[in-house]
């Protein structure tokens, strides 16, 4: 970059603005290896405790496009791109796009892989035995036209600033900054074409957003990071102040997905699919947001959704009889241990994230970056806040490779749960939405 | 360090005071290579934009005290340890030290290179052939205990977390933070056993505190940490206006200094010296002021200072003819360039730090660390605030290499000069004091 990049440390530093153009520059120098880890850690702090001007926000996300490639896909059917921020529990992608591509839509999702508490698209789906999610943007071009949707890595040559100021972000405490998380969050989806953004901004206990005003916040910048780049985006603030869907793990959440496809399980993970679809049949279709609940909700029932997923698995090379025997056909732990609930009462809170902990410690997620994952383990939460439950009663089960780390997940389990005598009322499904904000 | 080192960067970026022992085994663990740079550098920004409590300070100073080797003297005489916050033309040390010998006192002077616009007193003593200024511990003792003086470099072994902080603050746009700073001045005192720590904190045009009001700021932390550690402190806060000498450079500051101690020179750089020398002699020999002055101008006039000057060269293995004719002793420039007055008027302000800067340029110090300086080249400035000049009058000298160089810099010392047509009251020379600040 022209000048010492330090100026621009200093002016943030001191709590002036960094003009659009310089602070692009420093990210792309910091991306090209020219500035040091430790002037990057200090901007970073900089921008944690001083904020940053909506400029700046789209400067910095617009640098992080520019650090790498971009991607588009020529198609004849609207391109719907779908986000969590991450949750527990959340395997909405795994339904959401066998549903779109049942409705006309076409899913390109490019994805990471999980980090700390919350899972990852990727490894859930690679729990089916020869999935891949190595595909190039041909192979994930020609898979939407003929499927209507793929799940693929993101590769690393895109957005690959992101990548580096992530870990360094996690490495250096300057993780919570709603604008450095938007410009993150959007800089993925701004480097993929699509004809629209769903993005679920997750609130609550197992979300990095614990509150739904920090949750607002985030939705808002992302929305504006959206707008200026000339973006459709729906963005949405949903609950995840407990596991979205029952199953924490891998091949548990691609069990309760298929589960969901094949109209034998109803709730809230279920419910949410169908909200996002419907959103997104409403804003490429325009019709009525009721039409399109109605169209989802049938094309999971006729089996249209389901017969999207068999293809998808099986263009990725993935074994399509899991479609049809989920447990017989998907890896599984060699020991179940149910989960008694302590006493009679009705479940009041969850600590979500405590609960993503449990299922990390168990080996379904990764500490760090590059560690192996383990498909088969993982917790069932069968209770949601509100359900009022007897002494004895089963609320759960550990999936585990061995009896001590089965008995610690169970006590996690049990230890994230706050129990009351009175009637509770369940949160709701969606916070905030985009209209209504 | 027991645990997490990011919970404390995120305490002090939450702004949060972080415990004592916290802070202490964060900074001992970065001198261990422990923490990283980028960890550290996210640190010293929310250091530097949070503030840091007096306990925070106090604390950090003291990690860096313990982070290396402590060196003290076993003398039979008070020892003094006078040190500058960092001025241009300040050739206090060099006067100071021999004059302070001559009064019955011992300084034991540990110092630093110069960095950046101000000058160093190492690199002015070496100007002297064959003086060495790499003394251990014991041969430092036994030349104080001789000759009265001894000027020597820091051991790398003495606060190394100072030095490898000092390095990370330069290259991340973290040095502007006032405990900080008093933290890193004071921890190389308190290192360093003394009966009494002088302390010169420069405000100005030429010192890194632009204004009194930040130098006091300053000075009141660094008296605060010498409190803390039960030492025995003189804090005063003197002008930077302006240069304090007239010469700025390496063998031209040495040729000033012996002039001074030769009695042939009057002037501020010699009030200044003369000041702190009673100082130092009313702290540990409680007697007033004035007669403090009386005995320093006394040891001037004797010749007795010039004498521990030669002693202490001769000592150190430099050429003690250097006392006798600096003129020939010292390294000299090839070109002197006379530098004019562009016009009649009353000198009204000075940029010292661009004068100091243009030092730097001419190669009298360094850019970077590590870098050679030229002993012979540098500028004289012969004018002061007030001081009425007439159009062409020769107001000061370059002394350079090269004819390119010496343009450049005698435009820069002249851009560095604003003239007034109406008299100008000169800055006092010291600002605060200790006890009446």
């Amino acid at each position: 970059m022209v000048g010492d990049p330090r100026t621009v440390v200093a002016r943030k530093r001191d709590g002036m603005a960094v003009p659009a153009e310089e602070l692009e520059a420093f990210v792309l120098a910091y991306a090209r290896g020219e500035v040091s880890d430790a002037l990057a850690a200090a901007f970073l702090m900089a921008c944690v405790i001083r904020g940053m001007t909506a400029e700046e926000t789209l400067a910095m996300c617009r640098a992080m496009v520019a650090s790498g490639a971009t991607v588009s896909f020529d198609l004849d059917r609207p391109v719907v791109d779908k986000h969590s921020t991450g949750g527990v529990a959340d395997g909405v992608t795994l339904v959401f796009a066998p549903l779109a591509a049942a409705l006309g839509l076409g899913v390109a999702k490019l994805s990471g892989r999980g980090l700390g508490h919350t899972g990852g698209t990727l490894d859930k789906l690679e729990a089916i035995p020869g999935l891949r999610t190595d595909l190039g943007p041909e192979r994930i071009e020609d898979q939407v036209r003929r499927v209507g949707c793929a799940v693929a890595a993101q590769s690393p040559a895109i957005v690959p600033a992101d990548g580096a100021l992530y870990a360094l972000r996690d490495a250096t405490a300057t993780v919570p900054s709603v604008p450095l998380i938007a410009a993150s969050v959007m800089a993925k989806k701004l480097a993929v074409g699509s004809d629209l953004i769903v993005l679920d901004v997750k609130a609550g206990s197992g979300a990095f957003m614990k509150t739904v005003e920090e949750a607002r916040a985030l939705a808002d910048a992302c929305r504006a990071l959206a707008r200026d780049a000339g973006r459709r985006a729906d963005v949405a603030v949903t609950d995840m102040s407990q596991p979205l869907g029952e199953a924490v793990g891998n091949a548990l959440d691609v069990r309760e997905a298929i589960e969901i496809l094949r109209g034998e399980r109803a709730g809230r993970l279920r419910d949410l699919v169908v909200w996002f679809a419907a959103r997104a049949l409403a804003r490429l279709g325009s019709i009525a947001h009721e039409e399109g609940v109605r169209r989802a909700e049938a094309a999971l029932a006729s089996g249209a959704a389901l017969e999207r997923f068999r293809a998808m698995v099986e263009a990725q090379g993935g074994d399509p009889g899991v479609v049809d025997d989920p447990v017989g056909v998907l890896p599984r732990a060699p020991l179940v241990l149910p989960v008694l609930a302590p006493g009679p009462g009705v479940l009041a809170a969850v600590d979500a994230e405590a609960i993503g902990q449990a299922s990390v410690e168990l080996g379904a997620g990764r500490r760090r970056k590059g560690d192996p994952v383990d498909p088969a383990v993982g917790l069932i939460v069968g209770v949601k806040i509100g359900d009022r439950v007897e002494a004895g009663q089963p609320i759960g089960e550990v999936h585990a490779r061995e009896r001590s780390a089965a008995d610690r997940a169970a006590a996690a389990l049990l230890a994230a749960l706050s129990w009351s005598e009175e009637p509770v009322t369940p949160p709701p499904l969606v916070h905030l939405e985009e209209g209504r904000s």
